[in-house]
């Protein structure tokens, strides 16, 4: 099973839908006081004026939703594995990533589907219980854009007696 | 002058020191719980036992960060040119970045730096009143080790005339 088996069962393909999340004004500003205090981020009026026309959400939040839905999946996934006895494969850390796009805002009241998609694997040669996968991760509005996608690169366990 | 000056004054390898931050206990737990709620991101103990083994920053939280540092000081440079009767430019959405990479843990009480250098500009074909801007983004610890790297990718306003 994707994102809970180990590094060997997982293929190339394999693809989960994480969730959805609306952005409210209130929550956009919030994010944006702490991290990105722009005024398109911050104030209604501001955002009217400047090149994005309306209120819209600081990458940043956008992309680290992502991560929080991401987070959730697995946990009920593992969860639900666990309780049937099933093996659920550590995760090592995250590398780091490729390729981020903000392809078009995330306006105030916006709903954004997550999704991600195995895109790689291979072998660590210098750690042998380990694997590297590499996936796809999108965000879509309500609309059916695409308004963020990355790659991330993350280590995975193998399959105990593999290597 | 870099940073709020116009595209064309701007130069290949110009770095500015963007400022430092704390990344107390709380506050890594604080950010996890809301985007990055892993167990290594929330509690002591079971950070303790984790492949990190000491409570560390969510990446998403120390890059967050950097963003912040960033904003601040471009709105104070931009304030004391303002006062100068000196003009600011705009800056245009960012379209994204690459090559983010996480290459050590932020501890709790670690202390990072952050700074940017311009690595690349060009016109905008598309749209010659901007240029586009490169930028290496980076995030040292109190030890000298970079913990964070990113490039990053912006438009910024020409001088008027100059396309």
């Amino acid at each position: 099973m994707t994102f809970v088996g180990y590094f060997d069962d997982i293929r190339i393909g394999e693809r989960a839908e994480l969730g959805s999340h609306t952005f409210t004004a209130d929550e956009i500003k919030r994010f944006a006081r702490q991290f990105d205090p722009q005024a398109f981020h911050l104030d209604e009026s501001a955002a009217k004026r400047s090149h994005f026309g309306r209120l819209c959400a600081s990458g940043w939040h956008s992309a680290s939703t992502w991560m929080r839905l991401a987070i959730r999946y697995r946990d009920k996934l593992a969860t639900e594995h666990r309780a049937r006895g099933q093996p659920v494969a550590e995760l090592g850390p995250s590398p780091g990533f490729r390729d981020l796009k903000w392809l078009k805002p995330v306006y105030a009241d916006d709903t954004i589907s997550y999704a991600t998609e195995v895109v790689e694997k291979r072998e660590s040669k210098s750690m042998p219980e380990w694997g590297i996968l590499r996936y796809k991760n999108t965000g879509t509005n309500q609309a059916g854009e695409l308004v963020l996608s990355y790659v991330s690169t993350v280590f995975i366990q193998r399959r105990p007696g593999s290597a």
